[in-house]
């Protein structure tokens, strides 16, 4: 029998009309011939209530205490959407962590896993069962200890489950309809895309297209599970949303696949650095250690004047969320007054955003910089700070400039034909 | 190191607050130099709040998936409290049903202990755990499913653990700070009871004072296991609440220890039944099949003329809550076109309340009932049907006569007085 896995995201499942709504997708796909997986979040809001009564019972908490509260919200909609499923004439039944086993490490919150041994659930399925509908987000550590993967698990829960059980497809339900050329807010050109790359939705993911957890992408792309994101509120069918897959399966030819964007960031340079063996790792390990999220990094070697000599010195820039200024500025004085670094000044701009292109055919294209900022610059935005990889272009620009500037990629590229 | 088992209700959990507070309790009981297990039911509201959703999904519902969805309740409160004993200092740890584990019957929604390991919480205590948080109210089957024992369940899971593990006593704390010789709401010279022996307590509990679930205290008194009622919110200590013991323990040598009373009874008559074996299981059999609890249950033997040949027949006449009375005709009608049985009427009096004098003293003492009736008498209120039991004495009585029917036994048994 061929296996589909469908996971529902806590708006899909928010509430007892929009699980029967959810289970009335699943049954179709009953009808269609397929045993079905279903992998479920919590309804939303309630994962939220339980961490902050966690919050406000304890502030140093237990990791393990915190699982096993906050699991409960995916088992109680597992529950209902089995009970939903069983109204519906389909024979389903619900699946805790435990019960699975969904084995991960112990590592509490941000657990990993270990395995899915298929045995219990393949003996549903023999039994007659067509449905089985899992907690996402948990599992159960070897110490018999409730497990939870952190925020988003449950797309990582779903599509470890179509590794696992060799499914042919993972569709995960979410309240967007696809993955967009960009953000259809910024530019009413943006397209849906029927197919995108595992390595381009990785970078899109990460770059704010917050649809797939990136963990989740990851996992697809080595296990090549196919993933297929559509909506839960529309009516959908086999050619809807946007398919995540292999490069090979992807025909779309476009060089650049999508433009997105990061709005509230910060560039911080360090002026004239002494330029020595192992600098990096003294400015970037305590920017670390105080949890700061650094992105871009660009170094420009010059040279400085001390007491007559000439020595070399570096600028060394990078960027990092608005909200993690105060504790890198924290991280760098305190690294400064310890004597582990050395620097002029340090020059902080709070006022920029990232705008990146995106394309696995940017690999066997020449030119895409190119075109990149010669579209800014018809637009007279100044770049301020260039990041590449192997298929993206990102760059620092003034933050009143983002849309214009998204906008101006859009077009360069074309993304809105298909 | 002696062990004590304490559980807290809906009510004594309701909020983050009440939490805490029921945290400092067990605090105290760990720096009187206890083990202990916390026996947790849900936060108030929940339960219900769950099992509408459940009823809403689905109108036959599978009961497994009831249970499942229903007990992760009781595994937030067990979070919550570990969590809070850990702010505090106490070294705690939550265990969910299946942890434990709590091995039960199928049953699904009412089911039975079989038995409760004691190796896995032992090992804990053994590390130096002093506290372990146990989620009331559910188990876990063979099958590896998740299994409840029915509401109020959390009192006998709480007996059980205490059976298990050879607690010095079994504190169940709740929202009243004893049990009392009648309802304090009808008689302001009620009394609240030092101790009270385990079958007192069970005709008192089903009788209408529900403070402990009947099972919980038949499972007690099977494994001698002393049961304090208390308030959680009331300052406490060693002598607070009501101790439920045994007989023996049991110093008060009242005769009477308690009124009871239930105030929505109705009184059916069957008018001359054909007086033959088998026809109480003929007219009984029915209504148990139609869900009617039969309560009280009277006989006088009569005879009736019929075709000029005396024959034997009977009046039988029992009680039932008013809210089956419906059910009960229909059961009777039915049963009577069938031709099971034959009457010559239905008689049904929706208006009559019963009230029962209960004391284990009873059992050596005569003279009880005559003190009872003369007592009911001198405020003219005419009995209608009486039942006794080794340990009890109830009357129906219509039901505007109820308040001051319990009123007049209180005085006459004069339980305003230790």
């Amino acid at each position: 029998m061929p296996l589909l896995v469908m996971k529902f995201g806590g708006t899909s499942v928010g509430d007892l009309a929009r699980i029967a709504n959810a289970a009335a997708k699943v049954k179709r796909e009953v009808e269609r011939g397929y045993d079905v997986i279903v992998i479920v979040s919590a309804m939303s809001g309630k994962t939220n209530e339980l961490v902050g009564w966690v919050e406000q019972t304890s502030h140093l908490y237990d990791a393990r205490e915190y699982d096993a509260v906050v699991a409960s919200g995916e088992n109680v909609t597992a529950g209902l959407m089995a009970l939903r499923l069983q109204q519906m004439d389909v024979p389903a039944r619900s699946w805790q962590g435990w019960q699975v086993p969904i084995n991960t490490t112990s590592a509490h919150s941000s657990a990993r896993f270990v395995d899915i041994p298929r045995a219990n659930i393949d003996a549903k399925f023999a039994e007659g069962f067509k449905v089985a509908v899992v907690a996402g987000f948990q599992g159960v550590s070897h110490e018999g200890r409730i497990t939870t993967l952190g925020r988003g698990g449950s797309d990582t829960t779903a599509v470890a489950f179509a590794a696992a059980f060799g499914a042919e497809r993972c569709d995960i339900y979410t309240d967007v309809d696809g993955i967009y050329t960009t953000d259809p807010r910024i530019s009413p050109k943006a397209r849906r895309l029927d197919r995108i790359a595992y390595e381009e939705m990785l970078e899109l993911a990460s770059l704010g297209a917050k649809v797939l957890q990136t963990r989740s992408v990851e996992l697809a792309m080595r296990y090549k599970v196919r993933l297929r994101v559509l909506s839960s509120f529309e009516d959908t069918d086999e050619s809807s949303g946007t398919l995540v897959c292999a490069e090979e399966e992807n025909m779309e030819s476009k060089v650049v696949s999508g433009v997105a964007y990061s709005r509230d960031e910060a560039k911080l340079t360090l002026m004239s650095v002494e330029d020595r063996p192992g600098i990096a790792a003294a400015i970037f390990g305590p920017l670390a250690s105080a949890g700061v999220n650094v992105d871009m990094i660009v170094q420009n070697i010059s040279e400085k004047e001390v007491g007559g000599n000439s020595i070399a010195v570096t600028d060394m820039t990078f960027s990092c969320p608005v909200n993690q200024v105060a504790r890198a500025q924290k991280a760098l004085t305190d690294a400064a007054a310890s004597g582990t670094i050395t620097y002029d000044d340090l020059i902080v701009d709070t006022d920029v955003s990232k705008v990146s292109v995106v394309g696995i055919g940017m690999r066997s294209h020449a030119g895409v910089a190119a075109q990149m900022f010669s579209a800014l610059s018809a637009e007279n935005i100044n770049i301020k700070v260039i990041g590449t990889s192997e298929i993206k272009i990102s760059v620092l620009i003034d933050r009143k400039y983002m849309e214009l500037a998204v906008q101006a990629l859009h077009d360069t590229f074309a993304l809105e034909r298909a």
